[in-house]
C-alpha cells in the first residue's frame, strides 16, 4: 500500500500549495481521493499513469476538494480512455459533471458510473478479492465522508519446505491455502497449520477530511495502520476550528491516541501559517507517531 | 492597452502548458478572458491582483475555456471581495456556476452578476465612457463567441501653449474638450482646432478563441491593433481543423491579411505538436506581423 499525496492544503490553491488529493495504490488498484483544481496537473507531475485510475472517491462538495473533477473525467476522453470510471461522493456530484458536459455538447467515450451517498451511517461502497473501501462519516459543513480503505485477509502462504517433505500435489496447494486439511495417498491426515503459514498482515488507511472533532469515527479508524486527518488551525485558532468545523492538530493527534492507530498524517493546512512544523509540534504534545503531509510525499506501508 | 497570456493550450492543462486564458488591461480595467482550469494560480504567478478583476468574459463552455472559473469565484469570496463581479458567458453559465455554489451550501459576499449570451449577431455587451465590448459570434462545436475591445475616442487635448497666449479660462476647458469653440472677453470666437490637439489614437484588440476559418467575422475586426486568433493546428492537419471547427495558422494569418489588422497573435495550440516554430512559420507565408502566445507573455499596444 502506497500513498502518494497531490496536494493538502486547504481552502484555494496557491503557487506551491495545492489543494487536496491523494491517490492510494493497492496491488493493481490506484484509487483517487479527492480531486482540488490542478489534480491532473498533480498527476503529471508525479507521473501518473492516468489510465490506472478507475476509482475516484470525493468526500465533499467543497471546491478545494472537488474543482478538479470535470477536468479530469474531461481529459480522460481526450486521452481515448475506454475503461470504465467509477466516482463516489454526495448527492449532487452527477448533476454538476453531467450539466457540464452536456452544455459542453460532450460525452464520455467511456462508462462513467456516479456512485452518490447520502447515509450518515458507514456503509461499505466498494469491495473486490482483496480490499474494502466504506465510508467513515464525518462532521463538516456540508454532508462529507472520510474513506477507510482495508485489505482483505489473503489467503494461508504455503510452506514449500514442507510440502516437500509430505510430498503434497500441486491438486491440494489450493484447499491448503483456503485453510483446509489435505490427506495423503496413504490415508494420512495432515493438518493445514503443518503445511502453511499465517496469510500477510493486512493493511489500513482511514482518509478524514474535512471534519469537527468528532469522536464518533473512533471505532470505525481503530487501530488503522495510516490515519490522515485534517488539521486546518493551530491551538490559537481552536475557535475557528469548531466554528468552521474543521480541526486543530491537537484534536487530530487525540482522535489519532485514543484510536490507537499506527501512524498519523497531518493536512488540509490554512494558509495563514506560513510555518507547517508547528503543526508537528503540537500534535506531539499528544501522540507520537506523526508525520505532516505535503504535496509529493509518498509514504509507503 | 496590455494583454497578459495566462494560457493559451488547447484542450487539456500539461505542466508547463495551460488552458485559455487572458487578462487585458486598459485604463482601471483588467478585463479576464477565459478562463481554463488553474488560472488562479497563473495570475499568481503573474501577480496580479485579484481585486482589480471585474469583468470576466467566457468564450464558450468547453473546458479549457471556462473550468477554472468557478474556483475563481470561490477564491475571490475567500479574500473577502465584496466588489461586484460580472460575467458575460454563454446561456447555461449562471447555472453551472450556482448548482455548485448551492451544493457546496457557500454564496458569495459580493454581488455576481451573469450576462448570458445567446445571440448569432454581434451585440454591444459592456461600454463605459472609455471603452465598448461587443462579441464577435464565432463558428465552432458550441454556441461560441469572441471579444472586440475597443477604445472609445477620447476628448480633444488642450493645447497648453495656445492656451496661455489666448488667455483662455479654465471654466472654458471642458468645452474645447469636447471639441466646441470659445469667446474670448472681447467677443473673438476661437475656433476650437486652434487651441486643441486631437484625441489620443485608440486602441481595438480582438480575441477570436475557438473558432473553424470563417470570414464573417472579417468586418467585425477589421484594421484592429492586435488579433489574437486560433491556430490549434498545422497545415497538415487542415481536414482535422474542418472536423473540428478550428483553424490552421495559414487560415488564422488569412482572416488577419484579410482583415488588414496590424498584428496577430496565434494561440490554442494542439498538444500533438512539440515545436511551435512551425505556426510562425506557416502564418508568415501569408501574414507578416505575426507572433506566438506564450504562457506569461504581456503584449503592449
Amino acid at each position: 500500500m502506497k500513498l502518494t499525496i497531490l496536494g493538502c492544503h486547504s481552502a484555494t490553491p496557491l503557487v506551491n500549495a495545492h489543494t487536496t488529493s491523494q491517490v492510494l495504490e493497492l496491488r493493481d488498484h490506484l484509487f483517487l481521493i479527492d480531486c482540488g483544481e490542478g489534480t491532473q496537473i498533480q498527476l503529471r507531475n508525479q507521473k501518473i499513469k492516468f489510465s490506472r485510475i478507475k476509482h475516484i472517491f470525493i468526500s465533499h462538495l467543497h471546491g478545494d476538494h472537488f474543482y478538479g473533477l470535470v477536468g479530469l473525467i474531461s481529459t480522460f476522453r481526450l486521452l481515448g480512455r475506454t475503461a470504465d470510471l467509477h466516482v463516489y461522493g454526495p448527492k449532487g456530484i452527477k448533476e454538476i459533471i453531467t450539466l457540464q458536459l452536456k452544455l459542453a455538447n460532450s460525452w464520455t467515450n467511456y462508462d462513467l458510473f456516479f456512485h452518490e451517498l447520502d447515509d450518515d451511517q458507514s456503509q461499505l461502497i466498494f469491495e473486490d478479492d482483496f480490499l474494502t473501501v466504506s465510508t467513515i462519516p464525518l462532521d463538516h459543513r456540508v454532508y462529507t465522508n472520510g474513506f477507510l480503505f482495508k485489505e482483505k485477509i489473503g489467503q494461508r502462504r504455503l510452506n514449500k519446505e514442507k510440502i516437500k517433505d509430505y510430498k503434497i500435489e500441486t491438486y491440494d496447494f489450493q484447499n491448503l491455502k483456503l485453510g483446509k486439511d489435505v490427506m495423503t495417498e496413504d490415508g494420512q491426515t495432515i493438518y493445514n497449520e503443518e503445511l502453511t503459514l499465517a496469510p500477510h498482515p493486512i493493511k489500513t488507511y482511514a482518509f478524514c477530511s474535512d471534519t469537527a472533532y468528532n469522536e464518533k469515527i473512533i471505532p470505525l479508524i481503530k487501530s488503522v495502520d495510516l490515519l490522515y486527518h485534517e488539521a486546518t488551525f493551530l491551538d490559537a485558532h481552536e475557535n475557528l476550528a469548531k466554528k468552521t468545523k474543521h480541526s486543530t492538530a491537537k484534536q487530530a493527534a487525540k482522535i489519532a491516541k485514543l484510536a490507537e492507530v499506527k501512524k498519523l498524517v497531518l493536512g488540509h493546512f490554512s494558509s495563514r501559517y506560513n510555518e507547517k512544523s508547528n503543526f508537528m509540534l503540537e500534535a506531539k504534545t499528544i501522540f507520537e507517531m506523526v508525520e505532516l503531509a505535503s504535496d509529493g510525499k509518498t509514504i509507503k506501508l
